[in-house]
């Protein structure tokens, strides 16, 4: 467990923050400094959008919530720069920026020198030589704000040439797992939580979970599950860009996301063929399935059956508990954190896992328009 | 789990078979049809590199290896092409044939007009209109040969540059949980074993399974586990190409994979921060952790830490017992499925597993090397 | 030349607003709305910047910055939002925004439903069934300013890491030539005069040029020249991205270009091979070039030798005299411009030339350190 | 002119082999080795195509086919390997393979260390560090049929869906002008010659220059004119991506040219706005124009008129008289080169241009049918 090569100052290098191949997205932005935002590349013109379309999922993942999220508090509001005119996009890029509000820098000066465990301050000085300490800058969970502001433009897409319905929950935190029937669960019910555990009698225990986590300095993780209803047949772009390959990228870009799988997942590892195999009937134009343990997706292509996957989150690397570490000097220190932060993230990150989906979606929408010969 | 759309013939569309960003690589090829390849874009030049490098990685993936693997046999000859001067790469770009030889068309003929459960038969059709159903087309595992060469390239240029070394096997097949202990397990015991499960006790019960399964016309899934050693601290690219992301792109692009995780991954769920946060220590000349939960990454870059993943096989979807299906006229038929199949494709999906890793390396070490201030 | 196809309303499309590969910048912003910005990604961290670098640049290509410009005034003062903190680069995207200010869009009104010759009001109108008229969104001069911006964080990285020095003068105004010695021109001379034409007898009659055309409500074309001296052997990526593809491509991306040539360029077409070649002699550790025909380039690859290339502009379309044109409607239309604007944009496209050529040298300067085997 | 920084062998990069976004090409192969050829990925499937469509293409841009071309004999056949069963596409990438066969590395011997005049030699050696020595390697024109096989792929497809026709011919050799009136030239007329000028007086003094030039061991450069006609309004992607950025750089990706414009081009420098505007009228059911010095495009985007552009192309760099150059080790020899080669360009280049218009007219016409929200 030793790093083979120590932290290069000088190093520096090429960055990675677009996603998507024909709806693209650039996000930029730290936790400190002037803001946040993303620019959208690919939207067609003409789609119906104004800002509270965007601000609705933003105040879904705003800090400051409910009780079980961090206290940080920041209105999040969202400026549209460009690319919309008199309420519809008009085919150019569409900027977003949100300002940075409750930024406490002094809150971070204990950590300027200090490498706080499992969290990203070691590494993005092992590969930049240098990072905005004050705050987790771009490994910040304030990052996906300009994740959620596209999603929401997604969705907007997909909603105005599709049926398709995106619908993410909180399935389990810690040992308490809920129950949910894939079948009814709604948006309504869902939101109604402020775990975003649509089972409430699972909910009520998980706030309790989380609130004695809190208490005693200490963090929980999670499982998201998210359903994708009257998907059409034919999403997903072999052999690389295979819609659950793109889903898993999209789902372990995550801040801290440790693990997907899709339809029967990991537990499709003790099931036979013969068991595990979806077998075709006929439905009324095309061919429909019986079971759906491909969670939607076959060969990398959507069958026209929902999508299913899951998202595990690990706890919450914050935590308030002292906790043994070293310095930029490789010297042991002793280090109690001081600032705002949630106690677990699951709450929050329905938004996000909901976002990331819709831009996969309404990436793979645009990618199955290229091209008909009979034009 | 009704196709919200018919399939449309006359719809076409954008592929993606490209992958990687400064080492990429585009597969080409169907199972049947004049043959498969990849052409390798970004190698550097003066590379040692002959056919033999790559084929020694085709023969642990080729058919018919093992009593455990399909019976059909195919040498899987690598030429060549373009790129290599005097035992050297040149800068260009590396294409690599492969002829396909073992093809027997006529033994598709009963597949022609019948969608196969679990198979990318009618996703195929609903998105392109067609497909080659003589044998998968591009579904087919022998796409993996054009990814297993280019790996086998990557795997050379790591060696030269790094002392990087990636190791995959296999963990556990159906119920059958192998244990292996990862400090020690080598290259030497994994490929010992038909199964490339290091642990020969769990392998012997393996081999037994697979056999069971094969008489019974069945399948079975498993577990991968994929270990990198000695990894230099700093890989990976915030925020969407995170190193575990584009793992978990890589992992979910092979055919027949449902999940995957690194580090703590879906048991990370159940446990506290307080346990879950790696703990820095001074080392020799920087940080090094005490636990490796995080799996060597955090916030999307490498710590230095072992890179340590799973990822789930689901059991194959070919299978020679009777099943109910449709065929392209939405009419009930009854499938006996004649080819040459796998019962498990786990011990030939270790090479692959391994090459998209190697490839994934591979991009991130020359994104890495993009720049320095003080060159 | 009639348009075969009438403007489809309904037709929507993707945007190319992203320039370069691993020094890799995105404009976003028309010319009316909040504002215009780029954000550039993969610039490598620890680079000395401030926003005074960009102001620099900015000031020069600003509108009303002398009298033969745009009396549009506009201060273009620009703030940089991320990517930059304590005085340095981190290695994250750089977002920079320019407010807009002096926009008056009531007097743009009477160009609602009108189509100007040889602006692209008719063609966005046809591409995407709308578009913003306050002035020309997406096609204005205006969204230069993200390209400028993101020049100077090139010029700063070039600086930082060669000794490269790019230079771009005016070399002729209508049929007014100027003569200038590639081997002494200075930046100096270039900025002394309002042409940016460092031939002050050429400059002060295109002055007069200039000036009787705004007085006619009429303008001028001309062509711009651009020479890099201490350029290192090495830059450029055959096949496709040949250095002079490159720049070819940039040229011909600026508002109202319409030719670019190389070294000889169009001019070699009437030399024999025996005259046109670059005979090769010993140099102090390598070999030199007698001649520059090749503008500094062979097979696609610097060799060491100054880039010289001229890029041809057409006359500004904006024009004040009366003009035959048709409205939406399909109906003919007389019209007289009210608008403020350029009657040459000549002098302001000099920085944006400097800007795209930087951004091409910065962008192989980058692509050029990617791996040494001998690392 | 002496080059800031000597060959380095052991710097190594990235390569650029990749050409387009939706219609994306890419080339491999050198002179000499296996072969060269293509991988074109995203075709649409169903496209009826065969061997023949790309040996049509083939043909024309093949050696040995006049007494005015080089006397090397290749028949370049074409074999599909991938992406084509029962005569059409399938979607999934269509490989090409082209067998070098009259490759005679010993007749290259004697350039092994000596770096010829105005070619690739000395820059691929600084570049990389190496070269394939045996003919031109990559930089060898022959790379071309990579592109030329494509191009007819993506004219098959323009075929199917558009009325769009592209139409190339040679208009300058040396100082020998053509006349040729753009409205009725036709393919016919201009295969009939095999200067590919279809103004015959001046096609009979180009093969008398070209023939004199050979006898004195020289070489002749010229200019090829582009004509597209039945342009739908709407192609190109602002503002990076302008139909004549695009253009521009497929041309100047061509072995040899040093030239492009587009329209008036570099004439129009020396026209006034208001000569120069190409005023509008009102068309059957949208606007026209009543002149073209547009070249058809307009803010990047075509307005349905032609589209009209020219290429300038240098004197090939090969001449067999005897040259100065230097050799590896930086001294001065005299070089008499002995290879089979062109003394003229031009008339092989033609397919070669019409290739790269129809690369580029097949990616945005792809581009355009990304999306519409009333699908």
């Amino acid at each position: 467990m030793r790093p083979s090569v120590a932290p290069k100052p000088s190093m520096i290098y090429v960055m990675g923050n677009t996603f998507g191949s024909l709806f693209k997205i650039s996000t930029w932005g730290e936790s400190h400094g002037g803001g946040v935002g993303v620019v959208i590349d690919g939207c067609p013109s003409l789609l119906p959008l104004e800002e509270a379309d965007i601000q609705r999922d933003l105040d879904r993942r705003r800090p400051g919530q409910s009780k079980i999220t961090t206290q940080r508090n920041e209105a999040d509001t969202a400026e549209i720069l460009s690319g919309v005119f008199e309420g519809k996009t008009i085919g150019t890029p569409i900027a977003i920026l949100v300002r940075n509000e409750d930024a406490m820098p002094a809150a971070y000066d204990h950590l300027k020198d200090v490498y706080r465990p499992s969290h990203a301050d070691f590494t993005y000085d092992a590969k930049y030589g240098t990072r905005n300490w004050q705050g987790g800058g771009r490994s910040s969970a304030r990052e996906t704000i300009g994740r959620v502001a596209a999603g929401a433009v997604a969705r907007s897409l997909l909603r105005e040439s599709t049926d398709m319905e995106v619908l993410a929950w909180v399935s389990q935190i810690h040992n308490i797992k809920a129950e949910v029937q894939n079948e009814n669960v709604n948006f309504d019910e869902i939101e109604s939580e402020i775990t975003r555990c649509p089972d409430r009698e699972a909910s009520d225990a998980m706030v309790s979970a989380i609130t004695e986590a809190r208490k005693n300095g200490d963090s929980l993780g999670g499982v998201i599950t998210c359903l994708v209803r009257r998907v059409p047949a034919g999403l997903g772009v072999p052999v690389f860009d295979r819609l659950e390959a793109d889903l898993a990228k999209a789902m372990l870009s995550l801040p801290a996301s440790k693990g997907f799988d899709i339809g029967s997942g990991f537990s499709s590892v003790e099931m036979k063929g013969s068991e595990h195999n979806d077998a075709f009937t006929p439905g009324d134009s095309s061919p429909v399935t019986t079971s759906n343990h491909s969670g939607g997706v076959q060969g990398g292509i959507t069958n026209g059956s929902e999508i299913l996957f899951r998202v595990a989150f690990k706890p919450t690397a914050t935590i308030s508990a002292p906790q043994e570490t070293v310095d930029k000097s490789n010297n042991s220190v002793t280090l109690e954190a001081k600032g705002r932060h949630d106690p677990c993230v699951l709450p929050r990150a329905v938004p996000m896992v909901e976002a990331m989906t819709l831009l996969v979606l309404a990436d793979h929408w645009l990618r199955n328009q290229t091209a008909r010969i009979n034009n």
